[in-house]
């Protein structure tokens, strides 16, 4: 069958093993093609077409609801939902989103991005579905590294108490984004390995059979099967059991007859059952099964014959490799890196090898990172945490109730600020700011180029405050040798250029559209004055008050909401006029960065135009 | 020995078990006067008066140091480093905190009101001191509710992993704040029951009793075993266990001999180590432990002989009792109240006993209320989450990522918004404005009294949208009977007053406040026009742009941070004049609301000799 005709899964029921088999190697042939065109989440969806395609085959959706964790992996339930002719628009403007998505499809039952969310949105639906008196399933699919995570715990914690029937398939790939870390995972491990003992109710005689000789004095036959149940048997799941939760497996997530067996038995359950299912991530593709940190987990166009080829741009560098390479400059013994699961999108794997006992990552633990960190700080160790500005949003409190209360020496990398581009709504990092600044003692910093990277990271490892260097994903240019590399005074501006028509308050990468926008409206006879604002917070009180004495427009230009934003901070200061050039009130969705720029009217066109019209209209 | 006297906990080291027992009487009639006299954590405090005592009698601190989890448990702590004589000023301005705090004590190694911090942080200076070669102990003391939350969970997790020398001591005493829920608590309680089995490795012989009769097939002693294990052997502690932490316990918390012995085996262990401690709460008065709901654990002040009395005043209530009265008159089968354990704070035992099926309380889990409530409003129930505005900290991300970006129908009730008072820093609700205000798609509002409060939880239950209702910890006037209910038109605003020499703005408990200071202003002559901003988003726009073309001063006065404010939200849609009146960028220390008003100059005299002085300017 063609794949682009997939109308929606009912085709699924007839179809015999070895069409499945067809099946599933059609759509990795498939997404193969158009993630390499489009990029996109490859890896974990390619562990995961056997067992989407059992799930749509033995539940009867959209009735039965599938939720997938974080939602990157949905991209075979996009297929098999009626979506795959929309793959040749994903992650574009106006196209497929990469994540489920309720107003695409009626299949799609709840929405995320962020990890961790789908075992609470399972088990709020099932209640929901009780007090209905419905009777159909939810299924909650999540990751190992998902599972990981307190968001998770904190549901599984209330699942195993409230008895309610819902079906847990937890998809474990020993992987996650990057390498998998913590007990949990050292627990899961030990169950992966016992492939096999297929089910913790229907295994007493193998486990008997590796009993070892059993002697006359009953308490020495106690001690040794102790011993033997520790090894063979208390580890297949008891942690979810002990929580109250059916643990069935570790089954192959690859073979369709035992995914349909345990599928159907979770289907006639009516407690919550957990469903451990081993898969491969990037199966079927040799590049990705290879990839141990994580490359192929989200990826930018490739050709799939040679595979993902390292930048070879040395004139071009993300901020990520900017500021791990200007730490990797900056090395101090007494420097910890930390990482909540992102060593690989956080370039961090250099500075791994280069120092693994200055590294931790935690897992997919934003809390926890951050507490930690402040806990290291305590003892005069100088923790960094580099944490994606949306992912951020789950330590708000502990940036504020521990590290900013203390005014702890931690430094906070925010990585991706600002438009992200195609992952669109879950993931733009502009809400940081915003939540940030009314934060008191923190410093909020965004560097303009790679040597203010460099300075503002010595800075915040040269004074002992709660620091945040804020950065996005887009590429800068990378210069081999840095020189007069130095701390900045804290708070401290830059003036760029000089003019008397009014200023322009700007930080971070729109100091390059504002440069462009400055010498068009030169060309015009109009002489704004260009202010770099390194420091968010403290601002630069001396040079923003002589501003302020010379009575011109005050234009703020800023990629981050509006409400909350350094502009609307300024304004709290002074009641003279500042026009904002910020995000409006709304989320923004998907799109290449330049696109997202001309639709909120951030693009360099726009701003040049308004500042153009507010000065002509004095 | 006088325990005002106590200098340090030295003199421990050498107390006989009868002059310890004697100690801890004492303390406790200190414990009971004190807080009868201040107000203050009575339950949790008397719950661990011998574990307190022992960990300084077997501890060497400050070198070793002990974490204290939220930390209201702290008093003991407090009295036996030196503090004892600084109880007349507990929770008072500028008296002692009744938290840690790191500037009263070298005895105090951290800080906290949040929970579930401790493990963390004591994670993050046990490998500071491994990397430092040090050899001190930390030893962090968390309770079983703390320890259900998903920060916990995710410090375990690591912990476990890490293997690095750590005392955990859970203080369980089967309550906590309010009854204690979820299926870690069930796991706590089967480990509880089996007190006896003191120690998961020398207990071979009483499980050995408890096997039944052994037959002659093999396959059915090992099921037998197997069930035999489970019930008695595998649910202690192993949870801990699987996670690579070695479980100790239970042991009785209120028993010097069994406390010295495992907290010195915890001391010479080299792994991370977990003693589970049963405690009473309430231990030694009464009053406090024949308490199932919580009402001693935070209290005003009292009379030790007669205990608690409900209120009296029919004429005023808290905010919490009229949201919750609210709740039962507009009850709806499809409302289900969520509450992360603060059942009691909140007010909602007389609802949860009404309504036991549409009651959810999940333990100290923030962030899982939120995305459970998300799930339920997806299926079309009425959740309503009921918050404190700083545990809501916790749960940023999950009313913009979940709730706000789906525009799910979730209403959120903020309690404590606003000036706490004597429970500090950690605890004002002034930050939740600031941060909810940039998430669009959001509903804010604030009542000012017993009606506009009916008719906001009206209009949230009526409207499909996410809607924050915010309220303070004050208590106000209380009507017997309300007419005229309604919903309002979302986003309104209401004129109090009529007044051509400016505007003031403001919302919730300020009005009040409001009423006075435009009654001063008025026999002087000064006329302005009061407005009650209910809505903080959205704004009553079209009301709005009438002050601002009065063209007169406009102020706002708001109990919120400056930056990001109303106040500043206001400002980034004019560039005419508006005065914020609220709270400078610093955190905000413990005292009664009367006096932090003052010190923040917000109180009425100060707004009414400032906005005085501003029109008397023009």
């Amino acid at each position: 069958m063609k794949i682009e005709e997939i109308e929606n899964p009912k085709f699924l029921k007839k179809l015999s093993k070895n069409e499945l088999e067809e099946l599933s190697n059609e759509i990795r042939e498939f997404l193969i093609d158009k993630v390499s065109k489009k990029g996109g989440h490859l890896s974990s969806n390619l562990g995961i077409v056997e067992l989407t395609i059992m799930l749509h085959k033995v539940f009867d959706t959209p009735k039965d609801k599938i939720i997938f964790d974080v939602s990157h992996q949905a991209y075979i339930h996009k297929i098999l939902t009626g979506r795959a002719k929309d793959f040749d628009t994903l992650r574009d403007f106006n196209g497929m989103s990469g994540f489920s998505k309720m107003s695409e499809s009626i299949y799609d039952s709840y929405e995320a991005g962020h990890s961790s969310t789908s075992l609470s949105a399972a088990l709020g639906m099932a209640l929901a579905r009780d007090m209905n008196k419905k009777k159909n399933n939810i299924i909650a699919v999540i990751g190992d590294a998902s599972i990981s995570n307190g968001l998770a715990y904190e549901a599984l914690n209330q699942i195993g108490s409230t008895k309610t029937k819902l079906i847990i398939i937890l998809n474990d790939n020993n992987m996650s984004i990057s390498k998998n870390v913590g007990a949990l995972h050292n627990h899961l491990d030990s169950l992966r390995n016992k492939k096999g003992y297929l089910n913790a109710k229907n295994n007493t005689k193998k486990i008997l059979n590796k009993i070892p000789y059993i002697g006359n004095k009953l308490s020495n036959i106690i001690r040794n099967i102790k011993e033997s149940f520790k090894k063979l048997y208390m580890k297949e799941g008891f942690i979810f059991e002990e929580l109250g939760i059916d643990y069935y497996g570790p089954i192959n997530g690859h073979d369709f007859d035992e995914l349909e067996q345990y599928l159907n038995l979770a289907k006639k359950s009516k407690k919550p059952v957990l469903i451990h299912v081993i898969t491969k991530k990037g199966k079927g593709y040799k590049f990705a099964e290879e990839d141990t940190e994580g490359i192929y987990h989200g990826v930018s166009k490739f050709e799939p014959e040679v595979g993902i080829l390292p930048n070879s741009d040395n004139k071009v560098m993300s901020w990520s490799e900017v500021i791990s390479e200007s730490l990797i400059k900056l090395m101090d013994k007494n420097i910890i890196a930390i990482t909540p699961a992102m060593a690989n999108g956080s370039k961090l794997i250099k500075f791994s090898k280069m120092y693994p006992k200055n590294f931790i990552d935690v897992g997919i633990a934003e809390e926890h990172a951050l507490v930690l960190a402040n806990g290291l700080s305590l003892e005069k160790k100088i923790p960094i945490v580099f944490i994606y500005s949306s992912f951020l949003q789950r330590g708000y409190d502990q940036v504020l109730h521990d590290i900013a209360r203390m005014k702890s020496h931690v430094i906070i990398c925010i990585d991706r600020c600002g438009i992200v581009g195609s992952d669109g709504e879950t993931h733009q990092g502009v809400f940081d700011l915003t939540f940030l600044l009314p934060i008191p003692n923190l410093i909020i910093s965004t560097p303009r180029d790679e040597l203010e990277a460099v300075n503002l990271l010595k800075t915040s490892i040269k004074n002992n405050y709660p620091f945040c260097i804020r950065y996005s994903r887009n590429k800068i240019i990378h210069n081999e040798t840095l020189t007069n590399i130095k701390e900045f005074k804290i708070g401290s501006w830059e003036q760029i250029t000089e003019g008397n028509d009014g200023t322009l308050i700007t930080y971070g990468d729109f100091l390059n559209e504002s440069i462009n926008i400055i010498n068009r409206l030169k060309e015009n006879n109009i002489n704004l004055e260009l202010v770099n604002a390194r420091f968010q917070k403290p601002i630069d009180e001396e040079y923003f008050n002589k501003i302020l004495n010379k009575n011109k427009k005050i234009f703020v230009y800023e990629e981050s909401m509006i409400i909350g934003s350094l502009g609307s901070y300024l304004k709290t200061k002074t009641n003279k006029e500042i026009i904002i050039y910020g995000i409006k009130d709304d989320f923004i969705c998907q799109g290449t960065r330049k696109e997202l720029l001309k639709m909120l009217e951030l693009d360099e066109e726009s701003i040049y135009k308004k500042i153009f019209n507010e000065i002509k209209k004095v």
